[in-house]
């Protein structure tokens, strides 16, 4: 209810502030019996570890995941999985003055809206530290979804302008560049522009697609839990989100049905689709094509640039923002959205093991 | 969990197949004390009845929605108030052969795949009349925000190509033309498009807007139930949406930190912003200033043109889909939207009461 | 929230008043393909009907449930059951009076103290009408729970003073006798002290005993949904309920370790116990012997006898409750008791499909 | 769904196991603005903890909390509190035996038959130690209640065949003998009754009574939420419960009408009974008189008596539990069942916040 926790079987609940004691995740609803070590986590949190390049901060975070509870010799008992990740690094005197004013495109004035004042230190709970919680759940629910024949393929499609192209896509040049595009031209021109950013003092945005394979047919509920409907909330739950889209996703409202629809056929052994407009989701259910879908992420609001703003008694003042800043948020963001991704398929997939009356004979009887 | 319910305290569910006996939603945790008659309801529901224009379905449907309990004496009581619209005029003869193939754009194969089997008498549980039960709980909770001085105003920003401009914008039009377009000029040419796409045997999308104004600032949870997380997925949930935006929504990707950000002013006695390129929401919650979002729509999948499917067995058939399909579902679809994002605001207006000690003690304390 | 709604995946939401235009239940998360008709439904309804017998309240209420949706050619598809049953003979005018004063134990105060007013009709929401809805629900949820080899057998234990004796307990006699006892004697006696307390304008209470066997081991979540806490809660949900027990219950806190544990032993080629003072819960969850559970259920608040009470405005007032009162609740309470039971096991028995990873697979890997 | 939270608004995760890293619990809306401090936990973890008497275990345990997260310069932020208490002290060697063999009493054959494996040391999850992360948060349920000016009062009842007596109720001798009662007379023989168990080699259980006053009227939904339905939930999810019972509890089925209803009556400017047959609960909510309620606690498992069981494969064999168990776990757990009961009044004062539609405009218009 007051939404710190995520899914409705596999439940992640996050906690923590950028300058508290450290930041965490509580899986419930993990099955047993899955393997599961520290490794598994931190290999996901490092893809989110700042200071990897010159285009995210260079704050150093070593952010090392704990695993409190809920394995026993290696695997998952079913119990509670509790994460921690300590803060380090944390200067609280970096941020002393930021409490008396608001910051354009942050959250500092809708928490006092809300709770009638706030941890101001390093944005709190609004930081971009509290998606370590969600990537470190992240991370055990794509082991799961691993051990079912489930991929994701995840990375950014555009820098500001500068967008990948299609003919040039090319999955190994994912982790070849520091802004995980699967395009190298179109890294080096948005590393270009990128740079003009910094040197402006200014931020830049992007967009992130993400490519689910492996999805078995008939996941996802068909009223409000549908799973564009799930992921949509999952994504958008993350701070920077301002646009979601499944498949030809905006464009199709200007297409056609005869555009648009996407005809059956048998291919392989089992149905298909000719093309796949739709995303890989039909009435909220996926139908075994790939699921593809993008995010769009505004622009770091914390810019170097003078900006008019006010300060907590509405008084008018101009502020800059100095510290260490991502330019772009883009590239630490796409395994945060993998992880949420992943977080909504699994508990869907889970969700959906009571659909029919055979699978609880599966389960249950000899 | 199997997803016919929304919201955590103002909990709607709702139920029914298109073919079925009728549909339905029940409320609960609607607040005692508001005044609530049927007339109420029924003027949401006419909003999205078929027949009223040649770009809806010419099937005749009634829809007299019914109140079966929670209200007494002109007055909910805060018990669950039960909806029932019956089904009329069905005639399940039309549907006896969509049983055996796949429509494409439809959700016949994922039931199939989920379920093992389907109601295929008019799209069943994922026909369009399941959002009856959606519009008349959100005629309830619309009644509730504007008591709290809370405004929607939604209407059609495009159908296929043809968009509304800014420039000509007027409230008053939207109630004039059958498209609900604020532009009696885009009105008229999408009107004309939509001819076109008839003669052609085709359909159309569209973009659907919602601005909201009159929210108190700090609404919405801060981690996975922000206030646009939570509005993605309610519009997400709705049967054609593919792609959601807020404010800047997707362009805000390739803009700088400096021109996405707004600056925080001192007006009329608040604070306030410049621009709104947050849509109204920052660190998901509202920021006091209009909340604007957009739909994306896609064509109506049943389309008389013939289509290429398969049968249950996977054989490849030709279909034309004959029947009264409307040409597109935009129009019908913005008083969906708007309840979907009335129910969605609402619970978070809810759930927010708790957020401050200080709103206990004034409930609670003398 | 509101809490209208019981279960996490096999969710019942009840809705209606005593003197509304009905009552009804919507059950979503059936699994698809359960055969199921409204003779199904109306078996369980009719072993709380009233009327039939001296000791139940001489009232006429039909109580047709008619199935409104999610069920096509005789079976569950997996969408919203909603069954509805229209009330009847409802004299409004009855009830008139009792507007004005708050009956002894009736919750006509506070319903006042929680929302500002009543329906005071006939109790309104707390009248026992509101349970057909839970035993319509029950009736699906014991259906499902039969094809698992899962059955119930729930009785009268005692009347006042009048206590079933375990040596002639006699399965076959509990339909035999108004009271639904196991025990022909006892109910001889049972129905000769109701005649005295009808005689005496007073009313008695009871005890309700149910014995659920069949159920497979491990069915229970192990902190707080454990499968002991989920019964107590359905059954203290029923609203004369006073105590819950299981197994031994409150005698076990007089016992010592060595009486109260049961040992363990291997027969019929499973693991069982010797004895069951555990009443078939161990650690919150199913050990495989047969769960047994009590209700103690409070005498009926409606008596003809004068009673001291005050009006609303706290004016004291004598007040004598003339009307078709039940002398006694506890034989029609039977069915509901039961009902909940099941709605509560057949809940765990599908949130515990996922608890380990080799069950995921059984469902999704082919 | 895994049900390790308890609570819709005032949410707690509990997590950890006895022989794990530690234990803890995070707690998901707290509302923002509570005066908080370690030392505020520590008293309600010191009131539970072991080796305080020779009627519990001589382990050491020191259980110090921290809080991590949610509070900021003192006071609550809103943001979840995240609580974690290290394990110390375990000696995982002592276990190794019983990971062979099924005590009688404990949750070993059932975690078995549910996940398929269990952390056997100490009991795994289901060791008492869980109790820490529940005693944790009702900790801070309580501080809450306390401003809102509901109080606790809870004690030991009976220890074994010794009860206390009405007549001789000293509150103030509560905190005065080891065992929590509030009698010193009935201390003493209870005393003398553990000696003996002791000395043979056996355990005894108990009953613990809870009395909450300053409750104002009305908490509690009406139907499956209902205050004392949540409840029965709350302390039948402790361990070691086996029953439940609200005011005249089980006494009131053998009670007619006219004795177990209480008069309502008008004193000190409010509307009050003349009884609390009740215990302060009609209809699910509460009354306005002092809640009472009583939990019937098993004796402890864990004996030194030799007892019969079988071994994982069935093999009989005989065990007798060495090692530092508590006799009695009674005293111990009154805190941990006024833990859960806070939680729970806490969890429906706050639900019932939104019940009037003038609440919800006392929080947002001016």
């Amino acid at each position: 209810m007051a939404g710190s926790s995520f899914g409705s079987i596999f439940q992640v609940t996050t906690w923590g502030e950028s300058h508290g004691k450290g930041v965490g995740a509580v899986i419930d609803g993990c099955p047993a019996g899955l393997s599961l070590c520290e490794e598994d986590i931190q290999r996901f949190l490092d893809r989110r570890k700042p200071g990897q390049s010159r285009f995210s901060t260079p704050r150093k975070e070593s952010d090392q995941a704990k695993i409190l509870s809920g394995v026993f010799e290696g695997k998952t008992t079913g119990t509670p999985i509790s994460i921690l990740v300590r803060n380090e690094n944390q200067k609280s005197g970096d941020y002393s003055e930021i409490a008396s004013y608001y910051r354009p495109g942050h959250a500092d004035y809708t928490f006092d809206a809300k709770y009638g004042f706030r941890d101001y230190r390093g944005g709190g709970r609004s930081s971009g530290r509290e998606t370590i919680g969600r990537v470190a759940a992240g991370a055990v629910a794509s082991k799961i979804l691993g051990e079912m024949g489930i991929r994701f393929l995840t990375y950014t499609r555009s820098i500001g302008p500068v967008s990948i192209s299609g003919q040039y896509f090319d999955e190994a040049e994912i982790s070849r560049n520091p802004l995980y595009m699967p395009d190298a031209d179109a890294a080096a021109k948005a590393q270009e522009y990128l740079k003009q950013c910094m040197s402006e003092k200014d931020s830049s945005g992007g967009v992130i697609e993400c490519v689910v394979t492996g999805m078995p047919a008939g996941i996802g509920e068909t009223v409000f839990d549908k799973l564009d409907a799930v992921l949509a909330k999952a994504i958008f739950s993350i701070g920077a989100v301002k646009g979601f889209e499944i498949g030809s996703g905006f464009a199709s409202a200007a297409m056609k049905g005869s555009e648009n629809n996407d005809a059956f056929l048998f291919r392989d052994g089992r149905i298909a689709k000719e093309t796949n407009h739709a995303g890989g989701i039909l009435g909220g259910m996926s139908d075994g094509s790939p699921i593809i879908f993008r995010a769009a992420i505004k622009p770091t609001p914390s810019i170097a640039r003078t900006q008019h703003t006010v300060k907590k008694d509405g008084t008018p003042t101009e502020i800059s923002i100095q510290g260490r800043h991502d330019p772009v948020i883009v590239p630490r963001a796409v395994v945060v959205v993998e992880s949420m991704a992943a977080l909504a398929i699994l508990d869907l997939l889970m969700t959906g093991m009571t659909s029919r009356m055979e699978n609880l004979k599966k389960i249950y009887l000899p």
